[in-house]
């Protein structure tokens, strides 16, 4: 049994580059006692893997040069030695970007296919459904009637926190790079609004959408967007920072001149680590699970295929060619 | 009877200039029935003044070109037509950068001066203290054991700050620009440590100081300081935004690009707006006033001298040249 891997090759200064990354074979190991084989089925392209490829970050280890790409993936098991998981089991975690992977099956997830598709694991019901659920919910605290405003809102997460807002009674306004994606923002997410910030003057189109200021501000985007944004707040706004994707290619990073106008809004500006919620994570998948099933939430995927194909795929998280939530089929 | 006053002749682009303002006379006004007239003892330069030279500002409405300066002042009551207010009362309130100021009497405060001399109500028992107070103490949290940060620590509102938290049994770290500033912080108003920022190396010096972090940093100064402490915030660190003064004068604003690391602390930036506490300013000009006659706090003054010494005086809030609550004698 051979296993094909995308491994890293050189961390990247500034833009990352498919040549940052190499495929290669290996046999697959031998399981030990307590182990599991996990045949993987699709793996998960997110922003966050960005921030694993440099030397380190504030709450994880960087990826080390030569080791397999650290990503979010599901699979099945096909061999145990754990009594814990039996053959047939199907689970999500960091399992890596490979076709096989060992694991003592710490930190995986058996995934609910009741709950919905094994797809939906890596994306709605998986890491980005949960950053969306509880930044919105517990970050931001939407209350009914108030304005949220969501960046990059075309994205899984972006597009999640929307529709959680709409559900909650929220007017929703979000940010994407096309017309398309606008389009699907308002048709089928249920958007009160769509700025095509390449497009548009987004400031003219908060002060034309949300007359009476943003209340909560999901920001998966930074960059001048996120100084756009602080000028439309309005009082006791929650400023909830997910992402920047617009500056993790970058350097220097984008600093917020308009920061202080979080001040004279009487709100203040927190964030989101999605970690922090692992024990809460069934409620949520419940929740969104139901949502979905009643037809109160959509969710898009864009789905990719062969190992192979992962350093061009992550390069389309950052152009913004990809419109759904990235997959790649193993 | 003769009015001195400082005028504003010209917005600044930039740093504020001598040149913008003019010093001139003008007959002081009779009084109509309801209104007071006020002969100024001290004017308060405060960084807020560089504001409201601007054509307007969020919060609060640009001085008018031609216009008295608008600045908080102290004065006694010499003449009244308002049963309110009798002759020999001391005032304080946004009175102008004038030696005699005509008042209906709105938006004024009784100094008692049982809470402390005159000049005390427009530093330590004033704005700068109350903004002090209840921005550390209600935006700021702060705990026992817990370590509080505050640049420009040697300014009015700095030093009340660190001493407050001192108060509350904080370990305090402070900035300032000079090596006399630094001993006074220590020695005379009990800080843990003060780092002169423009001798040290502040990240290193905070890393020494703080080796667990910094849970509450009170930041008056804004730009590349405001980076630095992002990077040693603790966990659950709440920052309070009371001013930029290294900002003010400049065009771009500095925008803090090391902003995420709130997200990483699982901390959150707020800000202070004193004027939202103006109900509330009795019990706070009660507890400092205590500390100050028990000995817990200290507070010093830099006073200058005459109207016309208004301009060169403001310019020296963002030189750095006051040591202590810059005050003018009129």
């Amino acid at each position: 049994m051979t296993n094909k891997k995308a491994v890293l090759a050189a961390r990247p200064e500034g833009m990352v580059k498919q040549s940052d990354f190499n495929i290669s074979d290996n046999e697959v190991e031998e399981i030990k006692e307590g182990e599991i084989l996990v045949a993987i089925k699709y793996l998960s392209l997110d922003p966050a893997l960005r921030g694993w490829m440099n030397e380190g970050t504030t709450y994880i280890k960087g990826v080390a040069i030569g080791a397999v790409m650290r990503c979010f993936a599901v699979g099945e098991v096909v061999k145990s030695n754990n009594d814990s998981y039996k053959i047939g089991d199907c689970v999500s975690g960091l399992l890596g970007a490979q076709s096989y992977a060992v694991s003592d099956g710490k930190g995986l997830t058996k995934c609910d296919l009741t709950k919905g598709p094994l797809t939906w694991h890596l994306g709605v019901l998986g890491m980005p459904g949960m950053t969306a659920y509880f930044g919105l919910l517990e970050k931001g605290n939407p209350q009914p009637g108030e304005t949220v405003f969501v960046s990059g809102a075309a994205g899984i997460v972006g597009s999640t926190v929307g529709q959680i807002a709409k559900i909650k009674g929220c007017k929703v306004i979000g940010t994407a790079g096309s017309a398309a994606k606008c389009k699907y923002l308002v048709e089928d997410c249920g958007f009160d609004a769509a700025i095509n910030y390449k497009e548009e003057d987004v400031s003219e189109a908060l002060s034309k959408h949300a007359p009476d200021g943003v209340h909560v501000f999901y920001d998966n985007v930074g960059g001048p967007l996120l100084d756009t944004a602080l000028l439309h707040l309005g009082r006791g706004a929650r400023v909830v920072i997910c992402g920047a994707i617009s500056q993790y290619n970058k350097k220097p990073f984008y600093g917020p001149s308009n920061y202080m106008k979080i001040v004279t809004a009487r709100g203040y500006i927190n964030g989101i680590i999605v970690f922090d919620y692992i024990s809460e994570y069934p409620r949520a998948i419940d929740d969104i699970s139901s949502w979905l099933k009643e037809g109160k939430m959509k969710t898009k995927e864009h789905i990719v295929k062969g190992i192979e194909s992962f350093p061009e795929a992550i390069t389309m998280l950052f152009t913004g060619k990809n419109f759904g939530k990235l997959l790649l089929e193993v």
